[in-house]
């Protein structure tokens, strides 16, 4: 019997008299406990001291933090396996588990580094010119909310399910406090032991609850977030009296995810197999108990008797224990689960004809079926889909779909919207125009939409695999919140706040250097100075260089470049943009480097790439430009080089800015 | 009497027997009445037309839309304003009503066409490669939702108030049914009228409703948005009901915000005298009825009596009739708020003692303040700040605000942080250290930081305006929504939608080219191809060419450029990012530019910019380079020539790609 223990206030709290049992989906024995007592003020008072440690760490360090964590995992896996397999998972359920876990909070890490500042305060979009002197600006920035995130999640994914939410919540610098749902506890609480052995995360960042919550959702407030994955009924319960105390809350919930055979997509065709392939491993990956497992299987009418007829053959699958190799499909979680699984289909039953599977008669091996949580998969037709509303509302969440016909491509997506919001909805075709067509109708009412044809087949990652680059959540049914999507995903966890004042003081706040703000003098030339002397604000003025007639006919011969509004004055003058012949937008830009780069060999070791470069004013011959170099932002890279980005600025010898542009360059520490 | 009436399904209808009386705020007597029969389902019905048609046109024809309009709203201001009169509001305060509203839609509009694209489909950041070859990649995208936006505003502003949230709700391509508070609710008709009379919108693209919304918000769905603005007590009733049918609410509700004098700041320093100005100006501006005006006035202890006399002194107000032109602050919208605003001050006195101001003894010129809504400007002090929770929670919509010292900037920001959320907080000080502190101490509990100090005074906006390119709304008591904020406050009424396919399909459904998807090779070169000619994904090979060590060492010498890395053989090698001697990025791009670019006279007018340039792979002497240069983007932008932006790669012989960038153009028509 293994005691599912929660991890509050520093201390692993084991299981009293008042705990549940959690049996096993194989066998239906009591393989663990979970729920004792809780000090939820305790948690409360620890995950401060979390949020204020890891508030004292930048992006950057949280990322590496998140991906040290991950590799740590990554060795233990083996152990998190063979919990899983009492779950009802196979190896390849667990692995969508606890490697999609573990790659998930990777990838979470490694976006945090490169899109994420090196810094304790992250821009928002681009500053705000509020003025007509520049002396009063905007600029938004996100800080990390300062309270704690409550991590509710379902029975499916014990270990991705952690991991997904965890990974953006510590990067944005919040604590968590995570409750998994009861029936796969014991595997959450294995890798939250994990994680707490590793030492890698600082005191009270993460804390665990096993069993209830008692009365921790009345103590948060509106610094809190809760994230919530589970029933809509639970949901609903759930959010009113939090979003009333102002607490965020971020719900994932039913989903009755379509997917739909394009109508170029005929029998032999190469999408027919991709359509079958990825309905089949919907139905039967994870025994169908996935948010985003395809429940609405759309076809063209006049291919309805195929698709059954081929998704029949498809889904002949070896049911049974998940640990043998050969099992192609493990357990429901618990015969509770399948009992509600059953209701489900039953009801769906009421509106659609069983046409493959029967939950009477089906083989299992390598365990009794009358004892563990086993259900074949179960195919549905619905003749008449506009007339029921059950079908498209109901979800059964175990290996149970329904097929539907559809007329035309409005009709189709008019019933792939009936579902309320989903989270994702795929499309097979090979035809540009469906796959427009469609998408655009049905993207109001989808988090995902995944299109898959001959060309991505190889490489497609899977109708209902939500992967950390992009957002996993829907509208209407499906929540109507938002996980991932890279660092999107960390933003809820955040607060965007809108800063205005003068550059020096908005400059301040941010951490950045901005347009306006005071320029300090560099104390040498900057190209001699290491990535730790440069300052943030430290400014080069260059001499100027006049650009001569000769300079720009040189430039031309020489590149190539001959295009008229240098080469031909009287073309060049009726052009709208230029009064004359002007000079070449490269030539100021190599001249630019030539007055500003310092030759020698020094800390600053190559430039690797400029951004937002605007030309403000043509620059004629006998104009002269002289530049300025401001360090904007400095971004640890390596163990050996940070990133240094510079603002340059170019003005004629008016003083009239002529270019400006964002330079980046690696610099030695 | 003013009939205010409703705007539905295409109709004004007049108000019936259950329209309720509107007083005038300055003579008490009625001056309008509203209220009547409203057809729901028609008005929903009618609003999906609208929004087929809003959806029909793209982001920039919807922003052009809302400039006409704004303009039209210009040249008839004067006549709002004489309705303005009788809620209470002087002239300055009728132009942050109506012509702040109008400038608001005017910026928005103007956003929409430099920062959205032109098309009806927004991309949500850059592409994501899903796999290794490329075959499979993701896109956000945003597109409009398909409900209705409701939109429940506040009597403060009634111009303003429709006008900032139409503005983003139309440019994201929604309908809208406003519905104004009924004690201003003239001023808004008069608007409304007004806009329907301009024709400038598609029929069913604006609704309006005086008096109650009946059935309305019980019939809306998970495409539908409601915008509220107004009490706290008011969005609790309406938010869970709404939120449990999945309509997405935003609230922006009470908010007790704070004004910070910073300790640098002592009296005689010009930050002292910003301070009294910003102050006075929050507490009678609209005669406070301002959400975000300043409630708490937060003040070192030592110069808390200094304050009190400096605010004394400055509080001496004309108060009379709003259409004189001596009247600095007008009346209340009523005398039932009055009431409620005195009865509100009373709480707070309980807890601080009044300094300024008797509501029983003041004067009214031009009005009779018995019969009118008039108050005095009143300034309380709370001796023991920490000691009282009703100070930081008690919002008096009027001319009321509460002195407080703070001991150091710590207890500073905790009392800040007691209000529980708000819109927003100003810091006047001339410290940057002072700023930042503060700043980042209050930015999770504040949608706007606003720093003033001598450096900014001459521009800054004030305290207490909210601006369209800022965002507007602040988390906990405040409501957690956000509105305006440029184009962020579209994206409340749309949905995000993530894509995973091939790149020819993301290309496809997005209306963009992508990389990786199939070219269409250029029938004539592409600078000899006008914009409407151009076509997306439309691409030009250029032959090859090499780049000698003559090239580099030339380059380095005309233009000054002399790096070792081009120069010095062992040097070079030596730099951990190449190989020995390489070509200048500058050099690359000019010769790129040497390849693509067609000299003579033609559509291609100028090359005003760059974005997104990465250097890939170093260009060794003797290695040759060639470029792709792909259509990826058209946005019309004057009446005779729009922005193409192209994607640009180029390659080393081995078709390794050596750099990226895209380009910006101007094209002629």
């Amino acid at each position: 019997m293994l005691d599912v223990m929660s991890f509050a206030a520093g201390q692993w709290v084991a299981p009293d008299g008042s705990a549940r049992l959690i049996e096993s989906a194989v066998t239906g024995e009591p393989v663990a406990r979970a729920g004792g007592p809780l000090d939820t003020e305790a948690m409360l008072r620890h995950a401060a001291l979390g949020g204020a440690a890891l508030r004292e760490m930048g992006f950057h360090d949280r990322a590496r933090m998140l991906k040290a964590l991950a590799l740590y995992l990554k060795e233990r896996a083996e152990e998190l396996h063979q919990l899983s397999y009492m779950t009802g998972a196979t190896r390849t359920d667990g692995q969508i588990d606890i490697e999609g876990g573990i790659t998930t909070m990777l990838v979470i890490a490694s976006k945090g580094r490169r899109e994420m500042p090196d810094a304790k305060v992250m821009l928002d979009g681009a500053p705000e010119m509020l003025s007509r002197q520049g002396t009063f600006r905007g600029q938004h920035i996100w800080v990390p909310r300062t309270g704690v995130a409550v991590h509710i999640n379902a029975f499916n994914f014990p270990v991705w399910g952690m991991l997904e939410k965890l990974a953006p919540t510590l990067l944005a610098g919040m604590p968590a406090i995570v409750k998994p749902a009861t029936a796969t506890s014991y595997v959450t609480h294995a890798a939250m032991r994990m994680m707490v052995d590793s030492g890698l995360l600082p005191e009270g960042a993460v804390q665990m609850i096993a069993g209830g919550t008692g009365d921790l959702l009345d103590r948060l407030g509106a610094q809190d977030v809760v994230s919530f994955t589970g029933s809509a009924e639970t949901a609903l319960k759930l959010q009113g009296p939090l979003v009333r105390r102002g607490v965020r809350f971020i719900a994932e919930q039913d989903s009755l995810n379509a997917s739909l055979l394009g109508p170029d997509a005929g029998p032999g065709s190469p999408e027919w197999d991709i359509f079958v392939r990825e309905v089949r491993r919907e139905i039967t990956a994870k025994a169908g108990q996935k948010c985003t497992a395809i429940r609405r299987i759309m076809v063209p009418e006049v291919r309805v008797a195929d698709v059954i007829g081929a998704l029949e053959a498809a889904l002949q699958v070896r049911i049974g224990a998940p640990d043998l190799e050969a099992t192609q499909m493990g357990a429901l979680v618990s015969r509770a689960q399948r009992t509600d699984v059953l209701e489900k289909a039953a009801a769906i039953g009421q509106h659609a004809g069983r046409v493959v599977g029967d939950p009477e008669h089906f083989e299992v091996e390598g365990a009794d079926a009358q004892r563990g949580a086993f259900l074949p998969p179960m195919l549905y037709h619905a003749a008449d889909p506009d007339a029921s509303t059950v079908i498209h509302e109901t979800e059964a969440f175990g290996p149970v779909s329904t097929v539907m016909g559809y007329r035309d491509l409005g009709h189709a997506v008019e019933l792939m919207n009936r579902g309320g919001g989903a989270l994702v909805a795929s499309l097979i075709t090979h035809d540009p125009e469906v796959a427009t067509e469609v998408a655009l109708g049905i993207a109001p009412w989808h988090g995902r939409i995944y299109v898959n044809d001959r060309c991505s087949a190889k490489e497609a990652t899977g109708h209902g695999s939500p992967l950390p680059h992009m957002v996993h959540g829907g509208p209407g049914r499906a929540g109507g919140g938002e996980e991932l999507g890279g660092i999107r995903g960390a933003l809820h966890y955040m607060q965007r706040t809108a800063l205005q004042g003068s550059p020096d003081m908005l400059s301040a706040i941010a951490g950045t250097w901005m347009e306006g703000a005071a320029e300090s003098p560099a104390p040498d030339h900057p190209f001699q100075r290491r990535f730790g002397e440069l300052e943030v604000g430290e400014t080069l003025h260059t001499p100027a260089r006049e650009v001569t007639l000769e300079d720009i006919e040189h430039f031309a011969e020489f590149t190539g470049d001959t295009f008229y509004a240098h080469m031909d004055e009287e073309a060049a003058a009726a052009n709208p943009f230029f009064p004359g012949r002007v000079a070449h937008g490269y030539l100021l830009l190599s001249f630019a480097a030539g007055l500003f780069v310092q030759p020698d060999p020094g800390p600053v070791l190559a430039n690797t790439g400029l951004d937002g470069l605007r030309f403000l004013k043509p620059v004629s011959p006998g104009d002269s430009i002289s530049v300025r170099l401001t360090v904007l932002k400095k971004t640890r890279r390596t163990e050996e080089y940070g990133e240094v980005r510079w603002s340059v600025g170019l003005s004629n010898q008016d003083g009239e800015p002529v270019a400006e542009y964002e330079l980046l360059t690696m610099v030695a520490y």
